[in-house]
């Protein structure tokens, strides 16, 4: 059996897998982020234990324990370099501590990258060896499956696409302190972003005028009108589409992946925001870089990084390719 | 023992390497394109004896054979699909011939990777886990090793960096018949282009005037002419050298090596180029994908590719990541 937990700043995912990744149990716990925290890790091995046993199951019947966390980690060591959402600050030795609490091996890996993996696995990217999964959601963050593993880089920040600079009029500031980022524009945050910018440019008549006007507007609305066929709408998702084409050309002659695979809360727009990339990306695209590839959304959902983060104890334990 | 030989247009470079990839005997033999280039496996193989011979060694000394090859290949299979520079047509399986000439197993990769790769086990990459090489001639070309191996991409694709579009006004065809690659304004002819482009333009007095007017410009005139102080030409050069800094800010992002390495004819170039992109390459990027990375120049020259052939069965034979 592998224990896997997917830590997020709301509530941890947790499930016990076998060796197929097969789910055998999948809860969720809330998060405690009191006193720093430091609550976290106790909480998800008591809970793991507790969950055990409900199935007649033991600690000693697990071979590892794989752990997804929101914020930076030095692979290799296990060490997270902070995680704002969990209330985590500094560089702290998750795999140490864990390893110590349960006596298990520990894998460590971002959230992006253990979602990625999930969906690699079980999920749209399955008997692929070479996918990416860029995840659209306030921000936008991603990871690389290349020869069936996950790329880190030497410092632990492969996978960034959120930061390619795609705007080349740099009109908005990124979260990073640059401008220009494909967060800017792609995100939730991004796309909203682009409709106001829009909005006080063209002053188009569109359906969404007053959530505009009022400065309540979401993604999800222009989505929705876009679909509807609202002119203002379709024209801000075709520029979104376009940036997101952009970034997977320069994906696609990069690393080469089989499939794209959109995940996050702005991929539910699905298949129509999937039609408007492609429109671009094959005329932005090296002919042998995309010739075979496929932009697909995310199958797994909120299980993803949980099976990922199950998915590290396959790779890095048991040694298997899939 | 390993064999290994780096196959080009106009020369084949050809190594007798020891399991530590010291070169223990090193020659070229002209390549012979005739009929189709179906005599240059054929000579590679009978100039390996000979040569083996010389130092006293035979065949069966040897465990494997490496090939670097100037095309597209797939690398699992070892089939290049057409090589233009050697008259070779179409899907030709390279590694079941040579296998059937030599006896001993044959892995086969592009001049870009193994290139890449022999930077990476012998010259500036050397100790690294994750290092990019992004080689500047006629074209501009590139490979990917992360966490000490090759990135190849499902369809061979992978570290395309020539057709990265960066040059956003699309000014000029680049061969694979789209505009604006990265190609088009980096390369040896990239630099030309852009020289001839900026002249006209802007009228700027210049000492390589009479080249630009006769059409004989070449860019090592257009660098030397920089270091010298010429206005016009460090005006050109700047230009490259923010293209290839928003490049290798993508790089950055994507797969975080530890080194960027420039390698190619332009590289002689050398330091000079290196201090003109670190100028714009730093505001460009994602603070934790470069922190720690930096941008060097090649340092095995015409060796390269026939050291990171031999790297090949180091990797796939010898199961070894230095």
């Amino acid at each position: 059996m592998i224990l896997a937990a997917d830590i997020g700043g709301t509530t941890c995912k947790l499930g016990i897998l076998d060796s197929n990744l097969n789910i055998i149990k999948k809860w969720e716990i809330v998060t405690n982020k009191e006193d720093n925290g430091t609550h976290i890790l106790k909480n998800i091995y008591d809970s793991f234990i507790k969950h055990l046993s409900d199935v007649n199951l033991n600690i000693k019947d697990c071979i590892g324990v794989g752990l997804g966390v929101p914020g930076p980690v030095d692979f290799n060591n296990g060490i997270i370099n902070g995680a704002i959402n969990l209330n985590w600050h500094g560089k702290i030795d998750i795999k140490a501590q864990f390893e110590a609490l349960s006596g298990l091996p520990v894998y460590v890996d971002n959230d992006a990258n253990v979602a990625t993996l999930g969906e690699k696995f079980r999920g749209a990217g399955r008997n692929e060896s070479d996918v990416v999964c860029v995840t659209l959601g306030t921000g936008v963050g991603g990871g690389i499956v290349s020869n069936h593993e996950l790329i880190h880089g030497f410092n632990g920040a492969a996978g960034e696409f959120g930061h390619i600079t795609v705007d080349t009029k740099q009109r908005f500031k990124c979260n990073c302190g640059k401008n220009g980022c494909l967060e800017t524009v792609a995100s939730a945050t991004g796309v909203v972003n682009l409709a106001y910018h829009y909005y006080e440019e063209l002053q188009f008549k569109t359906v969404i005028e007053d959530a505009i006007r009022n400065k309540e507007l979401q993604a999800k609305m222009i989505f929705d009108a876009a679909k509807a066929g609202d002119e203002f709408s379709v024209y801000v998702i075709k520029k979104v589409a376009k940036h997101l084409a952009y970034a997977f050309s320069i994906i696609s002659v990069m690393t080469n992946p089989k499939h794209i695979i959109i995940g996050g809360g702005v991929s539910k727009a699905g298949q129509f925001l999937v039609d408007h990339i492609e429109q671009y990306y094959k005329d932005l695209t090296f002919l042998p870089a995309y010739e075979g590839t496929k932009i697909v959304t995310a199958e797994l959902g909120n299980d993803a990084g949980m099976i990922g983060a199950a998915g590290l104890i396959k790779i890095y334990i048991l040694g298997e390719k899939i």
